[in-house]
């Protein structure tokens, strides 16, 4: 173990599974998670037009390394892309698994156990791995779209290109599995504000204004969409690095807009889980906290095992 | 044992003792909850003009109750209040003991808990002992003002009243040892907000507007007071209940009520712990979080210990 000692560090690990129909393979890779000593299984979800299902797990590096290679060897006798259809692009039987810092670990730890996992994946199963996000090595291959680009049907041919040889295992697909694609990214916020209109330009107006694609803050994807059954408009977001671009920044940016429009923000919603230091932060701003720390979250205190007075 | 088996509940637990000057004393009850297992010791401190320490602890009822017990043993034959001075009001050796339910668990279970440790340490040391605040079955008994005055020196006299019959133990004050108060109550949050100005009447006003002894918010304490070294004011508030009157709402208040002088808040400061729940509500205010559950926060997930999919 290459590991080192530490109290306790929270890693999330997001494997993406390209199979979503059958409930008794879904079942039997759930099952594999739970029996994994060291982690926890905290949501998983399967979309049947996707045909795909999303696994969150949390645990520490070690235990999480054999989760995900106990999830690779229970998935490839199981999961043969040659008969799978689905409308989520995909390029492999396990198709993305990332690491995710949340508590007590730094992304470059994340970084080599993602390297790690890939290395013995690679070995073990003989499936090529591609490392993306954070743990890319290759900067063509930061964004997991392009690596994916061709899906499984295209992928013998775009690894005969020397640019696409993989960054572990062998240089042309598993028969059945196809590659993987493994990294370590920050947590994903899934986070929408809803609009007192129904105006769905100002929606559309406002997401290109926050976005980093169309000038926008760096770690926001967004777009605007129509909540037709409430009647009003969604800029709906996705945050890919709540510390670099935080919550209220972008929240305070969508009001400021809309005022612009005569509109005011009716609400907004986080869709799925959101760690606390992204609520936290966002008290802070608001509060105009001085020299706080974490430290002084009581239920924080708990967790880092602090036992020494003052 | 009466508690009920639940997942974890965290309660806080505050025992003030009537010690602050003799180190060795203060490092033996320390050492008394640190060796009770179940429970971990948060923080401590002492204050010598005071002669008191305060002891953090966090823990389930049980483990809790122990702690207590095993507290309240070793300081009977370390603490004589007939030999003890202080600048701050006492009657007690052990002198107040607060419960305070901080997650999975409710302020009835916490006053389950007082009561049910208020008579084992009765019996068990023939201390009489009162019960305050959420626990006080006599509304006259609820201030712990109210039941300290007259401190040790006056506390037989006191007790000759019959309205002083104490709620367990004998109807006259251990000979060295007093009486103690124990209850629950929410946990208080020491907040401060600092203004731009150095006029100390703006920070005076703006306290007597926010607290409830002059009209204000019902769970606010607060005074306004000068910080020389930094030639601002401060209004210096205590959070009595951060459920029912929370920090953004007071913060806020504050804001609104400086600007009538054409004042700023510079900043605001959280002195020592504060309930993650307090931080999560502030951020759900300013973000204007609809459906939003505690659920959803990827830490609380993990301590509630659900491993169920979705």
């Amino acid at each position: 173990m290459w590991y080192k000692q530490r109290p306790m560090a929270l890693i999330e690990c997001v494997p993406n599974v390209s199979e979503g129909r059958r409930t008794a393979v879904v079942d039997t890779l759930v099952q594999v998670i739970r029996d994994t000593p060291g982690v926890r299984l905290l949501d998983y979800s399967s979309d049947a037009s996707h045909n795909r299902s999303v696994l969150t797990l949390i645990g520490d590096a070690a235990p999480l390394e054999r989760a995900v290679l106990a999830l690779f060897e229970a998935a490839l006798p199981l999961v043969d892309l040659r008969a799978h259809s689905g409308e989520h692009p995909r390029i492999g039987a396990v198709d993305v698994v990332p690491f995710v810092p949340i508590e007590g670990v730094t992304m470059a730890e994340c970084v080599a156990l993602a390297k790690q996992t890939a290395a013995e994946v690679a070995r073990r199963f003989d499936i090529p791995v591609y490392l993306y996000e954070d743990a890319a090595d290759n900067p063509a291959r930061k964004n997991l779209e392009d690596i994916r680009r061709g899906e499984f049907e295209g992928l013998a041919a775009k690894m005969s290109a020397p640019e696409w040889t993989p960054d572990f295992g062998p240089p042309t697909p598993h028969p059945s599995a196809g590659a993987s694609v493994i990294g370590a990214r920050m947590p994903l916020i899934a986070y929408n504000i809803n609009l007192a209109t129904d105006r769905l330009e100002v929606a559309k107006t406002i997401a290109a204004a926050i976005r980093y694609s169309s000038g926008g803050f760096r770690y926001v994807k967004a777009m605007g969409v129509r909540l037709a059954d409430r009647g009003i408009v969604q800029v709906s977001i996705n945050l890919t690095n709540h510390e670099k671009t935080p919550m209220f920044r972008v929240f305070e940016a969508v009001k400021h807009e809309a005022a612009r429009y005569g509109v005011d923000v009716l609400e907004s919603e986080i869709v799925g889980l959101v760690p606390a230091a992204a609520l936290v932060g966002t008290a802070e701003h608001f509060l105009r906290l001085a020299s706080f720390t974490r430290e002084q979250i009581l239920e924080h205190k708990l967790r880092t095992g602090d036992r020494a007075g003052s």
